[in-house]
């Protein structure tokens, strides 16, 4: 089928060649024109048959006004799918600003990263059946083969929901992860850290793909020696304790997952220092001055 | 080889199997005649070859006298391997007993459970390179496939050190997936939740064996109705945790997922009363009675 | 000085005793009529002279409309004073209203709870100097005796805000007792617990008032059998930890002592079943069923 | 009544100075001979008249060794008491080893740092009610006065154990200070830090001597720009946790306190760095090099 997609930088330009390689016709645009298709919006929007499915892939920053241009080129019955990193609850008040022009909205939480183009791209996505059901062959087309990497999660904003919770459990397992390196890295009887993950890749209850991963890092570079603690958090593993609070779900691995990365990237911990004054304040130990 | 086994319960018996399969002879003993291919354990020393190898694979409570039993039928040059969940820190005082006898040893942490007949035990292994060396033969028959599954972690110890973090990883893992369950569960967004597990299966960040677990959990038992929240801990657990105290390792995420079983077992937990007599006593808050 | 008071539930009732017997005048408003010293919000504005300053003392939920029927009967140069509950985020928003008609506001985080009558109650306050200062003898009546008990946080939202993290700090002192208490309780060697509380009001550098208060608890119930473990939070905690998610403030204490109210109101842990679950698929091992 | 003290470091100083303030006849004894009454433990022990009781306050890495010389000058009938910073399991060894010489045996958890002097030492004892009794005089004179600061916890052990959850608790309570000031710090709302923490100082629920050493240490230094955040654990938090693992207390409030400082002493965490690869490795995030 046809499909516009807004937005061809690493992840939208992945999905294009991977949609293209199915045999779906995609009409790309992007604001850096070596990328795009066409010249406009309105360009795409005129070579895509009536009714319409534009496929939005832009940084979360710039969704809403993206969306909003585009859906002044767009027609009643016209179906947009938002496919970067919303918030979920943002699909909502977007959906009914949609709605009020007669146009369809469609969530899609996509996960794949760069591995995606090659083992096809997870999605959640969440909206009206009959939107969904318009879309499958666009979904079956990006999602991996067979019977798993997809699913029609509620009404719009579920799918979104859904790619949240699935970032923030991703968060929670690579700090297992990592804090049984830590151990074995500090053991005094553990004399082959990355043979330990290599051996955990078969067999075990812990395998996965991101042990996969962190084994390949440990044969590029044995002791992560290459690397600093600095992490960033992309803003889902605060949503999903944002949401873990609003709901009273004890969520106490995943928020000390996000913590850990908050602590990361301070030089100075103002809390630690509170500590460190009131143990001087009391026991007239000895604290380190800076 | 040869390799004598003591112990013929669902592992013991599952790993003869196993062992046979590859081609290799196997004299089991066990307690309980009707799994025993032999009498007792001086019997199945005589049917071995010196220098003997035998594996061990008993409860952790009984690892320390069977060894010791087992020590009186075995000699100078042979090498016992406890495959069980012995706690590391008993493993260097053992290979010192038997040393004295001039018996070798090496301990084995053994990963896979009842998967383990089918696709193979991983196997983190500790002990002196010409004792594992000698052992090759069973480590290759028992572990899975291919190039994973199989490490010498390092001296007597490294292989329980190994799977004792393994397991702890284990536990910040399976954590992580049931927090993002809950919390799934909870969203008034979602409404096909075992759908969103199933969708994380491939393509994914997460996916993982205990994610194809936790799917099948699901099919059988789409809001797990059936199950008590009520967890066991089997040791290795609380082990991590204690290493991580002795050495200093921050392991909140890896602990919070120990605490959170300790609560589930809890009827009624002494701490939250103290906090509910604290609010009684300084708001007038109400509190429930029991 | 006058004031008004609207709200004279216990709160707003005990704070009237406490400024009248400091010789101010009070006219108080309350719905329930056999509180009210008035019968309107407009007579109560009658018997004020201008400027007037009102304080607000009622539940969060009907903040907002009171302070909008408030302000319907009062004239510019008059201030709002807001002493309930209210989520920091709310005041910038509530004093921009209130500025349109020229009517000043001052948000005012209270503590002290049902002895804040007798010793004071400790004020945090947000807002423009010019109002804080024409409140000061208010404030000054209210606040405990002493050179404590009282801050000019910054402007509109800092007083509230330093409540907020007032109460979010609560919760980590309260649990951190409450650890105490459960392995105290636990210990085979501890014979008396409630002894040890007490021992620990004096010398020690644990002593607080909290302490005090579950010494207090424990003199009346050694085991605390009456209590259950069901714990209410009052938004303040949650506020606290979204805080440190949009700050990025490590927060795992007052978190974890969050969360744990979140698990003593559940009959059934949905992530714990997960949990069961999963040990139930890959390990045989025995769970519980319901 | 007599008392032998070993040790008159600060602590043990200031406890002489305290004790013959009361009146006690007290006979110190130290390494440093500018600082001992006595030549040597023998002499000490010449001084005293039978039935003796000797108080040893060294560091908890030579308690041991002091005590096993200090029995060689005493005789049947006398009580050694150790109020040093002992784990509570060594207690009933050292108990034991000393029952067999006849000598009694007190632990006496003791707090109070450098304000014990002037404001009385906190005590947890553990041993037989015969023992403590003989001891009554010197507890009193060292306690604070009034009717807190000293338990008679349980058994030889109790002491210890019972200053041990106290130290845990001191953890987690200013912990809890340390997450509510590095928020406040953060908060574009709050401009008087110092002036939250003063005001908390009375009336409000989190007043406590922590708290009032903390408007001291913002009164020193208000941004505690002087601090390093680097901060040492001295073992009861360690210990503390160690045993809430073996007795299954959910203890995430503490154990948060206590990995905080680990963390706080690590330059670089081993964790962070692997999940930082795990990063680079699935999503082509950009990573900081070193």
């Amino acid at each position: 089928m046809q499909l516009g997609l807004v937005g061809l930088g690493r992840m939208g330009g992945n999905m294009r060649e991977r949609l293209r390689a199915a045999g779906h016709e995609v009409i790309g645009y992007d604001n850096q024109a070596e990328l795009s298709d066409v010249a406009s919006l309105a360009e795409m929007a005129k070579k895509l048959d009536a009714p319409r499915a534009v496929w939005v892939m832009v940084p979360a920053a710039v969704t809403d006004e993206t969306i909003t241009k585009l859906a002044e080129v767009l027609d009643t019955g016209d179906i947009i799918v938002d496919g970067g990193n919303s918030r979920f609850s943002d699909d909502a008040p977007r959906a009914e600003r949609l709605n009020e022009r007669g146009i369809g909205y469609v969530d899609a939480g996509v996960s794949g990263g760069v591995w995606g183009r090659q083992n096809g791209y997870a999605l959640m996505v969440g909206g009206a059946k009959e939107h969904v059901d318009r879309l499958m062959p666009i979904f079956e087309a990006l999602k991996p083969a067979g019977e798993f990497g997809f699913v029609h999660a509620g009404p719009v904003g579920a799918g979104h929901y859904a790619k949240m919770v699935h970032n923030g459990v991703e968060y929670g397992l690579m700090h297992a992860y990592a804090e049984g390196y830590e151990l074995l890295a500090k053991s005094e009887l553990v004399t082959d850290v990355p043979g330990v993950f290599k051996s955990w890749r078969e067999g075990t209850v812990v395998r996965s793909w991101l042990l996969d991963l962190l084994d390949r890092a440990l044969d590029e570079d044995p002791k992560l020696a290459e690397l600093s603690p600095y992490t960033e958090d992309t803003g889902e593993g605060r949503w999903t304790v944002d949401e873990a609070v609003r709901l009273a779900v004890p969520m106490n691995v995943i928020a000390a997952a996000l913590f850990a990365r908050f602590a990361s990237r301070q030089d100075d911990s103002p809390a630690m220092k509170a500590v460190a004054a009131l143990r001087q304040q009391f026991g007239g130990h000895a604290v380190r001055k800076r």
